[in-house]
């Protein structure tokens, strides 16, 4: 016999499937059957223990729910509706072009915590929004409620993070960058929810239904875990009991994994633990016999979730705070002179902790390279606003996603070239909107010995083809120091990319960059009448190949303009025109420009600038760029062996001449 | 007292050391840090175990050994020259340019199975190694030896794949995905060799020296496994004997891990178990206290690593295959009719397992998405050359580096979003020179409601930064069948993009394609007066797009060519300029070209075009491109969002005329 809680269980579920299966044979497409297997799962969770105040999203004390099998969007809306959050009618906008109610999550949603679809990402984002939780929490209790706050009170409105994750993602090496990370943040306000279903697209997963191994996986990654039977209500609340009084284990914070086994399509006989369901609504002519077998469902049920017990002004951390009781060995400004040798990876690493101080939601990620990165004087300054990713790099981004929706600035840096490996994750970054800052360090072939392998050398063309990154590439510390307050200041994704050697500080301390702009080096000594005129248009370590050759080719009677190109995404574009225009008035012969670059050929710099002269009738653009196979030697050595150092560029300017 | 064997175990060891230091003090950088704690253990694996017959690298029964710890070429180096394959001089190369001893291993170093470096990475080109291994092993034993060889025999035969992974790696994702396909695929000829040396780059490793963690992990990924201490000989040289006695468990094949608790740096006291030490060469004023520590090291002695028992002809598949005996079934050619609508995704699995009858090395790897990829028609025809790698994309990527080490052909399919995932083992790949070919499906905003997680739109900047990689985007079925065959022929990294929705086939079935190549189709319907010309280049899905545009410029009396960008790297540079030059002859005003794709705006065809005009006088290129935040919605509405549709290219030339 069911008692009256356990039916109100079963309708809520029922309620969920309904919306589930009508949904997507309404769109005509959408994933029912994947939706299906977790209803009574998501049904417990909202019932017994989700507590959110939807009218205080911000709230810090709100539980937080994140579908990393993003494409079970028909039961993540039904719930929102069963939640009384978005109507009925909401759900017939499923999949219609300009609604919310997008295929997989986006934060078009407004409750989407993160945009996924791509599977294996949602526990990594749940790591940061539990890191970032329990910061704020530490804060707000610290100062907000220090008397009437027990350690038993703390823990018992610790709001939790639930992530809905499926058994094929579980094949995803990203879940267990992320089980590792939480186990090792002692995470006990992270909860998995894992719902093994058995079936992947195509095929049997590859544990299939052996729950007691995804158990002991969790397990070994340092997680509590409790197996437990997907569809009975008592073992499900059971699980969920023992999160909650799990909270209170202070002694051993653990994050928590229900490991359920589930059935996909649950509900629907002919759907149930069947291949080739996968990703594929109810056909019309089906539905009828798919909802007879659910019974009747109540439409106007709704479940109203419980709000938190608590709220805290502390939600939102501003973004500029008083700097009145700031240590005086804190730099507010920045104080290189020129020809110091400084390499911008470490500008970078002082700049960070320059901004830090009056930018306290700034914080720093890094991938067991911070010595390397420099992000490690950060570190020193913040160590309670460093947090070290070891190396695990789609990690890395995720956890900063979920900081960055809850009010962080989160700084990811480590070798440009091992950005490549997150590029899945940070390419979902852009898809959520997420205010994220990347530092890409060692980039290209002048970081010398190391070789190939170290050398970020595709990381301009990654970054570009990111939608809404700006990519920037300062050539000294001060750039670099002004480049870094910039993407603090201006709202979403931009990378900066760092040189591993000491280059001379160029740019006076009050110069000013910004992100969209470049700067112009005429030739300090010129004959007066020039021979020929050229630009030439470089970023970071080329820059002072260019300014070599700007040198060697005056001798030589021919007047090269040096654009230091620090800004690629945007891109100085107006400028550049103008320069052209300027520069090569009055001359009968068309201009010349040429573009060189520590990166491959394709999708870097070059590119960046034909895009700017693609309808010029003014100027040829001639790419220099990485093009033979890079090796392990010397700096100096393997930018001549690339062609494009100044000896290379005089060469080539010659040869057009 | 140790016996004859420790001591010149011992005396290995203390070789590995020296030359391990020496290395790298003379080449001023490196790893010798981390290349002493795993001295032991490598000098007992050649001393013991290890067989490899050096003047014959292709022999099957070749035992196979990977420094995944690419970082720890001191101490790989110095193991080739205690096997006597390379001299002391070539060690003096080491780091310098043109040396093919590389500060990480790259295939310039002969006997490196692969390039490595990026971290994580070892154990998936392992997997890869082990699985063909087996299946070529299975192959050479049915058809060579089949009355000599008992099971026994075959079981102690078997080559083993070793692996050397340091513990800093083991946060990467990368190498649970390996984990999980090796104990899947029952890979017990594979051997992860664990240094435990506690310290990463910048501190301690999350585990720091907890071995038996790392244990409990590789036991729930179904791994046997056993600890040791690294640097006891008797204990490293039981578990080397507990592998080999592994292998005789036929009914419960499993991959074996020996996790090693090693100390860093050990042998020298100012470097053992020391922060800051990590990728520093020993300074040359220490060197010599550094050598005291070591004692007396015999730089004469050679270590004769013992060839394998075996041989085998069947250790090159040979490319071309007898068809005779050949089901009659197997599609020999191309049979799409025009007019006939058929995804290009489809064409593709039908062109795989087409040519798979030929070319009897190809293999297909998936991700689960064997049924969107259409690479199940591979596996239908073929079930023993596919292989499920699940929704792991990483290890999918380095798995077919090993395989195609040893000969096989990999196709790699997925969704083209999801190949983001692998970037940085794409790109390590290309490192290391492999023969690979990759599918992405699913490319663009025209795969409609499942929304911008599932939509490649970043993978064509991806593959055109990726050195060497030939990008090829065909629009009909025939295009696709002839570019995957070309594909197969041209040794080499490639990448093929498909569409997800069905499209008319456009070509006759004997029209030929080649990599480098285009189409360019004419308008058929004309005025006699053209009023204007102008040139549109599109590929994919927005080919069908510009061919409706022409049709409807015509009418207006534009003519409209239409150009087929199928080959996208490397480009068809000479006939894009000889058609623009053809077409805009005696014109007085400069050319227009307008290129339109369904990718982001950075990085993709447009850029490709604009590089081939960046220093031609006669034409002016606009690009049509993604440029506005994707979302749900029907594939023609999302065109027509983007504004790369028919409807969006008329519009665009009407407002340039």
């Amino acid at each position: 016999m069911l008692d009256k809680h356990q039916k109100k269980l079963r309708e809520i579920a029922k309620y969920l499937r309904y919306f589930a299966l009508k949904m997507s044979t309404k769109a005509g497409s959408g994933h029912p059957t994947s939706s299906l297997s977790a209803a009574d799962l998501m049904a417990v969770l909202l019932a017994n223990h989700y507590r959110y105040d939807f009218k205080n999203p911000d709230n810090i004390y709100n539980d937080r729910l994140i579908f990393s099998k993003g494409h079970a969007t028909p039961l993540y809306y039904a719930m929102f509706a069963a939640m009384g959050v978005i109507s009925l009618k909401d759900l017939d906008s499923y999949r219609k072009f300009g609604s919310s109610l997008e295929g997989h999550p986006t934060p078009n949603f407004k409750f989407a915590e993160a945009a996924t679809g791509s599977l294996g990402q949602g526990l990594s984002v749940g790591v940061g929004l539990a890191l970032s939780l329990k910061a704020k929490l530490k804060e707000a209790e610290s100062k907000e409620l220090p008397s009437r706050f027990t350690l038993h009170a703390s823990r018992y409105l610790l709001p939790l993070v639930y992530v809905l994750l499926g058994d094929g993602e579980m094949a995803e090496g990203n879940v267990w960058e992320a089980a590792n990370i939480a186990s090792y943040y002692r995470l006990d306000n992270l909860v998995a929810i894992l719902d093994v279903n058995r079936l992947g697209q195509s095929q049997e997963t590859s544990l299939g239904w052996d729950i007691h191994k995804y158990s002991d996986r969790f397990q070994s990654f340092g997680w509590e875990t409790k197996v437990i039977d997907g569809h009975d209500y008592d073992e499900i609340a059971n699980a969920f009991r023992q999160v909650q009084s799990s909270k209170f284990k202070v002694q051993n914070q653990r994050p928590f994994a229900i490991i359920a086994k589930t059935v996909k399509g649950k509900g629907v006989s002919f759907l149930e633990n069947k291949d080739g369901w996968h990703g594929k609504p109810v056909p019309a002519e089906m539905f009828e016999k798919a909802l007879q077998e659910l019974g009747e469902v109540d439409m106007k049920m709704r479940w109203k979730v419980e709000k938190p017990l608590e709220s805290s002004k502390y939600h939102v951390v501003s973004r500029k705070q008083s700097i009145n009781n700031l240590a005086t060995n804190y730099l507010l400004h920045t104080t290189y002179i020129k020809g110091d040798q400084i390499a911008t990876r470490k500008a970078y690493g002082e700049a960070l902790s320059r901004i830090g101080v009056q930018y306290q939601n700034v914080v720093s990620l890094d991938g067991d390279v911070k010595n390397s990165t420099y992000s490690e004087i950060f570190k020193a300054n913040f160590p309670e606003r460093f947090f070290e990713m070891f190396i695990a790099e789609q990690n890395m981004v995720g956890t900063a996603v979920g900081m960055a929706r809850l009010g962080f600035i989160p700084f990811v840096s480590t070798f440009a070239a091992f950005l490549t490996r997150a590029f899945d994750q940070i390419r979902m970054a852009s898809v959520g909107g997420a205010n994220i800052k990347f530092c890409g360090s060692h980039a290209g072939v002048s970081i010398g010995e190391d070789g190939p392998s170290q050398m970020g050398l595709e990381d301009i063309a990654m970054f570009r083809s990111v939608f809404g990154c700006s990519v920037l590439y300062p050539a000294d510390a001060v750039a670099t120091d002004k480049l870094v307050e910039e993407m603090v200041k201006i709202r979403g994704m931009s990378y900066i990319r760092t040189t591993r050697p000491a280059t001379p500080v160029i740019y006076d301390v009050d110069e000013e960059f910004s992100i969209g702009g470049c700067k112009i080096h005429k030739s300090p000594k010129l004959p007066k009448t020039p021979k020929n005129k050229i630009i030439i248009i470089a970023a970071g370590i080329t820059l002072y190949e260019a300014l070599n050759a700007q040198e060697e080719l005056s001798k030589e009677g021919i007047e090269a303009i040096v654009v230091d190109c620090y800004s690629i995404k945007p891109i100085a574009e107006k400028t550049l025109k103008d320069l052209v225009t300027h520069t090569f008035k009055g001359q009968t012969l068309k201009g010349m420009l040429i573009t060189v670059e520590d990166h491959y050929f394709e999708g870097g710099l070059g590119d960046a600038v034909l895009n700017v002269f693609a309808c010029d009738e003014k100027v040829k653009v001639y790419k220099m760029a990485v093009t033979k196979k890079p090796r392990s030697g010397k700096s100096d050595e393997l930018l001549d062996f690339e062609e494009i150092s100044a000896k290379a560029i005089v060469k080539k300017v010659k040869s057009l001449n």
